[in-house]
């Protein structure tokens, strides 16, 4: 029921004619390759070049052969004839035409994931630099801690979103390969010079030592890269869930005209698109696993991995294409509010301070052990609407290491504004230096 | 993907008209029951009951409301006009009618599988009764061990299944529920008189006490118990992956006229329904995870469940309905060679009587720490193509303690058959106890 | 390392000595019955009453045979000597011993865990007592929605719990069962009448149909039902982080004299306990996937589920045993605070009864389709500082369908905590029926 | 319970004790810098290269702090008196110390397993020279297929055990950093020349851009890469399991001398060690999943991920040390049966050549559309006992286009094996390439 998220140009990747289509690109490649090398007649190599299929009929013959490369290359041979279509998949075994076919099917799902991957940089980076400075409570544990910027916040997203960029390039790599070793894979009938010869026709590098397939850790490297994607876009939709939560308030989904947020309750703004997205990656999660239990084929292969990775592959790769052009949605519509988040550092009355005031107390000279109980029983004793910047300038201990202009000047903030800005910069030349 | 495993009944069951067909029935039952209750007008009840939809308008709707109840209830309300169509969802949250829709589908779903789970057992008892006193080898760690019956093995699947049924319809009646208790499930508009006349009139049991949603927990028991089927259909497919293997040929799926095992090999005939069913089983597993995750939602309910459940149930169930119905297949055209059984328990040379000759020997009073190395010596001095009976009936030692006739009789296998010829009329006669 | 969750009751059950005791209780009641049977001398039957073992010794003797169980039986048979210790493990087959006693050290577990699950239940029967009417804000998609008791909030977890508890027990006696069928299962050497008596004696079942095992279905249940603890706890655990936050503040765990919260920021009062919680589902529910894998096995038996099950059994028990300990702990300690709560509620400005205002201007006739936009759009115009209510009863329109002293009725939230506090009592009774 | 499966040296990384120690090392590095850079006393920092713990100290104090960093760094103050002592920690939040005192026993750990890695790569290689031209059956489905050398087979598990490693050592790298930016990672207090000085003197690179920790999807990568591992070794036991089965016998696993294979059948040779090390790989499997979940954190960080990880790092490293130890034994006593692998030959009586005589005949001009149905015809007609070659010799069709001395040379077999042991020693030259 993947439908719901299938978006038309990953749609058609994994559509039934596209496998189709990309089995037929190496059908015509490997007899071309074979015309050359006189393995096959010239005119038959010639011929081939122009076979082609109607999926319905492929679908028919199906039911009598139950098995659909079977089904499928009789249907080439019949749309040229019996003479030439003889030499339609000339020596092959069925996972040498499955296997390339599938690497072909890859190399377009990952041309139509790469630049939803690049919006949605391009979207953090505008929001990075537009709210540079734009200090906001830190939160560990749910609680306020040290005060950031919002635009460094969404900095550790951008690196973690090219971290899993690489790595997925990676895996695809490694993974897009050719295969035209035949039978068990030991080229009894077809040759490594004929192999070498239609990958570089087809733009692929040739599988090393394969066993009758592609082996299979190869693909998990896949499900696992599109995972890294998935946390990724799972942590960002969860943080902005808990910043759009009533209490808190510091961003929301944009909200559109008619939009209804509940049936019920007709003032609400919910954060849905961002549920959404957690929902996808735990979904996205659960198909790691079993690419991973399809690596132990029987020893040469078995034909336990097929029902499994017609579903997975195009329903991760459907779920990643949705998500990410999703999320581009939510970051282009972000709604940002600078104001709530001043007032919600005031809720914590300066405690957020806490961590500095320690420090610069030590480099004072109030050893370690005393500084920190004298702090944290100044900020226990902070009853609600006190101040703790105020607290500390009545402190007679405090007064002894720090004026009141020095603790003025920690709580203002604008130190760590500046200093971010500036790690921000830094941090966003280097992630440059590999995009 | 999952549509080329999705057989006609039970994708009728996940279709989107389905979906909204139900909630159609659960705004009717609601209307019919707050008439009663004269909650809303008697004449907006009645006209309530002849509401309906075209799905086509929904899914336009949607596209402004952005939030799919909504838009069916709009579509509701417009089919019978704007006068009694306001009572239509009239006190309702989303939930309510999506929890208890849902519950409606499940419930057709479980209706679509029964009959298969059925077949399956119809199969297996038939296939038991024949093979009943056909000894094979039995194995541990895939080496021949004592021996049993093929009757008897397939008798413990049989009672696998049946405890997997169990374990579902127990996971359906807890799951299959009603909610009308608003939002927040607390009756702040509904109450909980009107909860239970509604679920009256569908049939159902009423949810005790929910959030906005029936708990989740509920939903993830149906997950476990049809991945009881899954582990059930892959341990019986394993088997007989195993059984079929060139070297032990002791069953075969059958071979339809015109089908092809393999586009290089042809004279292949292999176990691909099995391993089929191998891989669907993996893939079922991975939608166990997503449907624990999905218990913990936020407060009284984040949306991030439905995303997933969109996809994991309607999968989960279509996987199950095409596995049982393809192991219903295989059943019934399963080949079973009783000859090839009996020759290869002859490969073990009589092996397989070691443990009973350890025995008999320990209780004609020879110490166990003796008899166990001497049997092992005996067994391991043992060349090709010898028998471990004439070995043992040489032995100095063993003469002392058995009778060559004594021997005889223990590797003659009979009072095996015997022995488990009653057990399973005794165990089967117990299985039908819980049918 | 899972040792750091390990606290004493559990870590007794699963320790190695302990293991090796209920194999040894097993091997003294087959003697038993077998010599009851006249299968052994009398002598030998109760000489085996006094076998013994030294961990050491069997550690050391497993060096050699590289056997579990033969090194185990060859130590009981030394402790009494070569005559009758001869008759130890009398026509037994090691699964027989390891199995059944695998069922005693899980029923051992299963009362270790029951007073805690006991422990829980209370405490959360009392804070649902304790703060039956205390009104807050109900939360749906992290959003402000209609108000409920906190009591009524944790009525839903008791309910959750019982629930887990009860699939948790019946799980638990669909697995603990002897098994003494024999190598491959077949009664080859032992009888079902032997069998019935040795269960008997040891208090369990008898296993109907194995392989050389206890299926593993049975036992994968187990996993299962410790993940209904699982999410119970996780959801349970987030909704209190959720409430800890520094912008709700509803609730916190206890902080102890001399505890820090934090090394850096001396003010903070971390949710560490429901943090570690949360975490300890995670990692529970990873062990749930190979228990379904484990069912798998080859023919009547392989031993890959043998390092699986040593690991995922103590740790899960483990993880179980811990979280529910450290439950008590929190929900003993727990602060409520009300004042808190009725705070935030003020935060909506009154929205939370947008959908209770709603369903009364349709109960008063005006039609859905104008009620909804309408109380939408006085919603959106509601301004920071603003109360809902106020901008309600001056608008010209509603004051059409609803007086001002209505309205002041609907926001004062006295009948919801009357209609909780019914509904919670209503409940516990029903939740009492089935304890 | 992993501790079954901890092997001296990986079991020393995981302690408790070398957790602390690495810690240590860290505070003295952190001290030793910021005595260089003037930020705190020289005299406090040439004492802090002194400072010390006693483990059962630590846990002493954790009892009051119920904070083990805390309590950690109280024991090292006092380790050294309160003067200098106030400067332990100065500055850092407890991941600072943590995250990257993690990275060092990561590193660690990583040197403990690469010398096994390399100790597999080593026997493999043997065994894929010893048996470069040891033709066997390939196998799909389970069903003979084409042959191919024993050599040939390994080969394949020799490159993907080299993709793996080559996974895990880029994974490391990505992860096995220093991170020194203080509470929410903004620098508040220390710099980030700071951190770049410590990472130096500590052999790490620095963290970009951290959260409060290192962003734990990097650490995912960790358990992906090791599972990598369990599914390459997953793979090849699953072969040897195959292999062993009493109706194949090809290979064996050494028995020792006093190795009793089962309590109850004296004869049994059982693959126990491969049968481990799958139920191992389904173990590590499980640790993948949490890894993944555990990179969603709240904000700048929860603590949620550290009972997870205090758990699934160890076991997993844990696991892949012992099972790639028990491999390298299995490898090292592997017996190859090479006439067993003639003997299993023959059973397919030559079938295994029919995708090659197929494809002869359509290379001299029989269409495929006849020579498939022709070949797949004449096998099926194969009874029991006669030769294919023979057949096809005495079929009129197949005469008109192959001779007998042709088909005699197909069936030989030699031209594969010196097809082989050339593509063999090509691809082990590659691989030395990225060794």
């Amino acid at each position: 029921m993947i439908e719901r998220y299938s978006l038309k140009e990953m749609s058609q990747v994994w559509s039934l004619e596209n496998r189709f289509d990309k089995m037929l690109q190496v059908e015509r490649a490997v007899a071309q390759a074979q015309g050359e090398l006189g393995l096959i007649p010239k005119e038959a190599a010639r011929a081939i070049q122009k076979v082609n299929f109607k999926l319905k009929n492929i679908l028919e013959r199906e039911k009598t052969t139950r098995h659909d490369v079977t089904a499928f290359v009789q249907e080439l041979a019949a749309s040229i004839g019996e003479k030439q279509g003889a030499y339609v998949h000339y020596g092959l075994t069925s996972s040498d035409v499955l296997d390339t076919g599938f690497s072909l099917q890859l190399r377009q799902a990952q041309r139509v994931l790469n630049p939803v991957i690049k919006q949605v940089k391009e979207h953090l980076k505008h929001l990075i630099q537009k709210h540079k400075s734009a200090l906001c409570s830190g939160r560990t544990h749910g609680m306020h801690a040290e005060p950031l910027s919002f635009g460094y916040k969404l900095l550790g997203y951008l690196a973690e979103l090219q971290r899993a960029e690489q790595t997925f390039q990676t895996a695809m790599n490694q993974t897009i390969l050719g295969k035209f070793s035949g039978a068990v894979g030991v080229y009894a009938v077809l040759s490594p010079e004929l192999e070498e010869r239609v990958c570089e026709a087809l733009g692929l590098q040739a599988e090393q030592v394969a066993t009758q397939v592609i082996p299979r850790d190869r693909h998990a490297r896949i499900l696992f890269a599109l995972n890294l994607f998935g946390v990724f876009w799972e942590r960002l939709a969860l943080e902005l869930r808990h910043l759009q939560r009533t209490e808190v308030g510091e961003v929301s989904e944009g909200f559109f005209k008619g939009q209804t947020g509940s049936s019920a309750m007709p003032h609400k703004k919910n954060p849905i698109s961002s549920e959404n997205l957690t929902g996808l990656a735990r979904l996205l999660r659960s198909y790691l696993s079993p690419s991973l239990e399809n690596v132990s084929l029987w020893h040469e292969r078995d034909i336990s991995h097929s029902s499994v990775e017609r579903v997975i592959f195009p329903d991760a790769f459907t779920l990643a294409h949705y998500a990410l052009n999703r999320l581009v949605e939510i970051l282009k519509n972000l709604q940002v509010n600078q104001e709530r988040m001043k007032q919600n550092m005031n809720l914590s009355q300066g405690l957020q301070f806490s961590s500095r005031v320690l420090t610069v107390l030590v480099s004072r000279g109030l050893p370690r052990s005393e500084a920190y109980p004298l702090v944290q029983k100044i900020s226990h004793s902070l009853k609600p609407g006190e101040s703790f910047e105020n607290l500390l300038k009545q402190n007679a201990q405090i007064k002894k290491y720090l004026t009141a202009q020095e603790l003025s000047d920690i709580f203002s903030g604008k130190e760590y504004s500046a200093a971010l800005e500036k790690r921000i910069d830094w941090v966003l030349k280097e992630l440059d230096k590999n995009p």
